[in-house]
């Protein structure tokens, strides 16, 4: 019986890694949906998401089962109530990247990033991706650093978002005002999106350690005030 | 033990009531400091956001004693998951009313809301405290149509957030790109926490009939996408 209930738990590692690595394609690809004006990209994410939500329904279940059958207690509990945390950070980042790709399909045929802020938005989207990959690597190794070493490359993202600011915010920003909102709200979706990673590599410090690091700064790195120049 | 374990259980609820309430009073506050450019009122949120971190930390512990003390099991473990869920979410709501009442911190002595996007920004906030105060109603009467109802109500709040886009990006707004970002993402601050009131409230659905009730759109109409007028 336990010999199956840890076989199932590590299924459910398995398969919240996939999730990871669904949320980390779906953001890459909204990238070059929002840079490359590619419609076609844009709709992939958009049948991801769906998948995505569908992987979080079914594995929202199975813990939900799992509780009510196993009763696991300890160090069991945990990788359960972790699973539960995770999925829902998961399904968070697949909304995230969908809006973004949402951007790119709303704006096509007209490219809307211009001038400084194309590189910086390339940058955060390349990192959340990573970051995203970096958390399926956390969830399969079980690694207990991996939340403060995701929080320290998210703070990347966080400066970058600080940066985008400060150009949008410049006297010689001159790409109006819809450019700017749109680019500010892109950045803020990579930067929740990457917290979100974050969260998830601590749910694995939780689970190996009990205990979850959280730093002060990473959820609210993203508010205009702390983003101001 | 049962009777012990049931009283445990609306203890929870109580307590989730409390901080959806807690949530409500932080959004308020932080809108009266926003439109009043009042920084002891900010300070009121940041304190109470701690506050809130503490009861999410204490709350979410409790809900991992029962799963492991009592093991339950049907109606009482959707109960136990659905406080798990709604500790994050109001967890959630704490931060973003910190993000703006960070904002009118940092702008301070300078109001940064002007305009035609100052009475719609304030619905916003009044709307979002309303949502709030209603998720705690829906906890403590249990009430499985509450998420619906909710759902309805949080209709108007992302139908504010196309008009304050609407207003940012009409030709005639003359306040310049920084107050239009600011706005833009406080408007989305008040967007994101009204969806976890309503989110909330989908749980209570959840722990009532077992099945959580989700609009398609809900989750996504805070998107700059949608949001273009």
């Amino acid at each position: 019986m336990r010999t199956t209930f840890h076989t199932e738990l590590d299924e459910l590692m398995t398969d919240l890694a996939r999730m990871a690595r669904l949320a980390a394609q779906m953001v890459i690809n909204a990238s070059i949906a929002l840079h490359q004006s590619d419609i076609a990209r844009a709709g992939l994410v958009v049948a991801d998401r769906d998948q995505m939500n569908a992987m979080h329904d079914e594995t929202e279940r199975r813990c939900i089962t799992l509780l009510a059958l196993q009763a696991p207690v300890a160090g069991d509990l945990r990788v359960v109530v972790a699973a539960l945390h995770a999925v829902g950070h998961l399904k968070r980042m697949g909304d995230l990247a969908r809006h973004i790709a949402t951007v790119a399909r709303l704006k096509h045929p007209n490219p809307m990033i211009s001038g400084k802020v194309r590189p910086v938005l390339a940058r955060m989207g390349l990192l959340a991706g990573q970051l995203a990959e970096d958390a399926a690597t956390a969830i399969e190794h079980q690694d207990p650093l991996s939340g403060c070493r995701l929080a320290a490359a998210d703070g990347e993202v966080d400066a970058l978002l600080r940066h985008l600011f400060g150009i949008l915010f410049a006297e010689d920003w001159s790409h109006g005002v819809e450019q700017a909102v749109d680019a500010a709200l892109i950045g803020r979706y990579y930067e929740r999106f990457s917290d979100h990673a974050v969260a998830i590599a601590q749910q694995v410090c939780y689970v190996t350690t009990g205990w979850v690091s959280e730093p002060e700064d990473w959820e609210t790195a993203g508010s205009p005030a702390s983003c101001a120049p």
